[in-house]
């Protein structure tokens, strides 16, 4: 994870759906917190909700990695009153090439969806990536079909998830439509050039977008889910750069009549060249595909993985590494689930006892299993299990 | 009509979908043809929309009622080598309340599709009615629906004809959206300010919708009428305040590979009180509305319809009415299809041989007539016909 050091300079960084720009020090998270104006997750919230759920938060909880939230005190008030909540993520299917940090919020909503026992939307803005990206319809419309069997693979529960791309369901379901024309016309063009960012030379389309990925935040939107119901409760975990969609969605929704969604916001996951670097669909270097061979995982940790660890093994011995700087040791926080271990590792690490090499090789072999399993997994998705997951239709969940 | 005197003051008129403001003597429609870039109706373009078609142009071309046009001259060159253009014009439903002034389009686009034998697709923009207007969607939609029997009393051929409101086709046909999404891609907010004044202050609904109503002007929106064929020639007939959004489509056209539409623009219908005055759904007697009983239309050109008359009888035998300015006689060009009638009643009135009550008299009876005629006809629409009309489906048509 990004360092946490304080920063004076609060412009240094810009964090937009489109713009991810830390300071000298990478993302100050503290500082998004203040100026998002979202709340931290601290240990009386942890408390809560194992107190609530009856097992330990999940890893990325536990670790800072979902760090910020808004109303997620609702949905517990909600889920302690047997009253049902639902949740939303998404992703926008600009390329086949889905590496570790797309898992992220995967991983976490699959967790909540179990814990919780509540239906789940996933969102594919096919659309979006069509009017960002120099792709074509046909395109973005089959890369969204070819992500779904990632996200399927994360292991949903197929009788409650619904999985779609905007170009579908717009032709699915007019409830779609009309709730996105009732969000475009409480926002002005000015107000979305405030919150993301856009100007007067982006296209239409771009600045009409915004309307498309609230609407999943209003449970009438999913008439085969929810019916009329527009008052179910709605929790999405994300990465904090989808704040600002979500920002303007709660700002809308109480002029509608609907509920405000909740969130949970997640860290960046860092690039395997460290937390200032960015990962980029063009340079395979920079991250761990999900398509990755297990040699091919093994030479880019051991070669492109920035390490903490010291110039020498003399050095390293002597003064240990450093674990805020090291990607091996970061991305075992994301994947690594025993805390046990994962804390034996931290102290030999730092103290010297462990060295890079060593290190690197724990990782390897983590995400080796985590790649293979999932690649199995992705393999055993039919186009009958697809069909089903994008299938508009009722859901089975208590209350 | 408005006079058609020139006026070097070009600033003076505005025409947009949703400002029409002329002169101090009304729209210059020479100047309009200028200021637009679009090409006159003159008597050598009559001659040959006569000769293709073998019958005298409509009254409302023969008289300058559409009185400039784009590419009518391809129209004509696909029809005299037997390829098969459409027909696309529109409506939008802020009001059951339908005035004369409405049925321009209808009346003239129906006797194209029997001239020309051609498909025709009606789009109802509820969307664009709600996002402009303070009207629920639900009421917008049961505005398309009541419109819609207005429509079909104007006597199309349900085989050649498809009637839809946005807010239904979204939900229909993918292939709406999808050609949506392609004009949006390709037009910034400050295309859209220039054609349209949109300011930063509108809505991002409103800075959207212009693709809505330019997609129909492409023949792969209606996979039902011409499957995945993107080269059928669209002709629209429509009033002049609606070339902005053509402009607009056929400046995007060529760059999505489709083609330009072709165009027929209409003056404007005058108010009662003149073509200065503006008619107003809040004020009843500023038009004449398809519900009116006879009496009330009676009433209504009595008292309230401009006279180009003289302030008194031994005036008026002396220097005769002006049909320049006087309401009665410009609403029987719109209505009274009788050349050789009309003129004389034109020679009568300026001699001062007729007086204002008599060209008055001529007029209610043709309005009453014309009015009871469409009333009989609405109420011969049943919802099996509506429920026709409105259903996506193959239509059958010559090519």
């Amino acid at each position: 994870m990004a360092n946490p050091a304080q920063t004076d300079d609060v412009d240094e960084q810009t964090v937009t759906p489109w713009t991810v720009r830390g300071g000298e020090k990478g993302i100050d998270y503290s500082k998004l917190i203040e100026t998002f104006g979202s709340q931290p997750i601290d240990a009386p919230l942890l408390e809560r909700i194992e107190k609530a759920t009856g097992q330990k938060p999940h890893r990325f909880l536990r670790r800072g990695i979902f760090f910020s939230h808004r109303d997620l005190q609702l949905v517990l008030d909600n889920y302690e009153a047997r009253k049902s909540f639902y949740l939303y993520t998404g992703r926008g299917p600009s390329s086949e090439a889905m590496h570790l940090g797309h898992l992220i919020p995967f991983v976490f909503t699959r967790h909540l969806q179990e814990v919780f026992d509540v239906p789940l939307v996933v969102q594919l803005t096919d659309d979006e990536k069509f009017l960002w990206k120099d792709l074509s319809l046909e395109e973005v419309h089959r890369l969204a079909y070819e992500n779904a069997k990632d996200i399927i693979a994360c292991g949903f529960d197929v009788k409650k998830t619904f999985i779609f791309s905007d170009l579908d369901y717009m032709a699915q379901r007019p409830e779609f439509y009309q709730n996105i024309l009732k969000v475009r016309k409480c926002v002005t063009f000015n107000q979305v050039r405030g919150i993301f960012g856009l100007t007067d030379s982006d296209s239409i389309g771009k600045i009409a977008f915004p309307a498309v990925q609230a609407v999943p935040s209003f449970s009438n939107t999913f008439p085969d889910i929810f019916g009329k119901k527009k008052d179910v409760l709605c929790l999405i975990p994300c990465a904090i750069d989808q704040d600002p969609y979500f920002r303007m969605t709660r700002d809308v929704a109480p002029r509608l009549g609907y509920m405000k969604p909740a969130l949970l916001h997640s860290t960046f996951f860092p690039a395997l060249q460290g937390s200032q670097s960015k990962m980029s669909a063009s340079d395979p270097n920079t991250s761990i595909f999900l398509t990755d061979s297990p040699q091919a995982i093994k030479k880019k940790i051991n070669k492109y993985a920035f390490s903490g660890g010291k110039d020498t093994v003399e050095d390293h011995r002597k003064y240990g590494g450093d674990t805020s700087i090291d990607v091996p040791y970061q991305y075992l926080t994301f994947f690594m689930d025993d805390d046990k271990r994962l804390a034996e590792i931290k102290e030999a690490y730092e103290k010297g006892e462990m060295l890079t090499g060593e290190l690197k090789q724990i990782l390897i072999q983590v995400l080796q299993e985590l790649v293979a399993e999932h690649q199995r997994r992705r393999a055993e998705v039919t186009d009958e299990m697809i069909r089903e997951f994008m299938t508009p239709r009722k859901l089975n969940f208590s209350s």
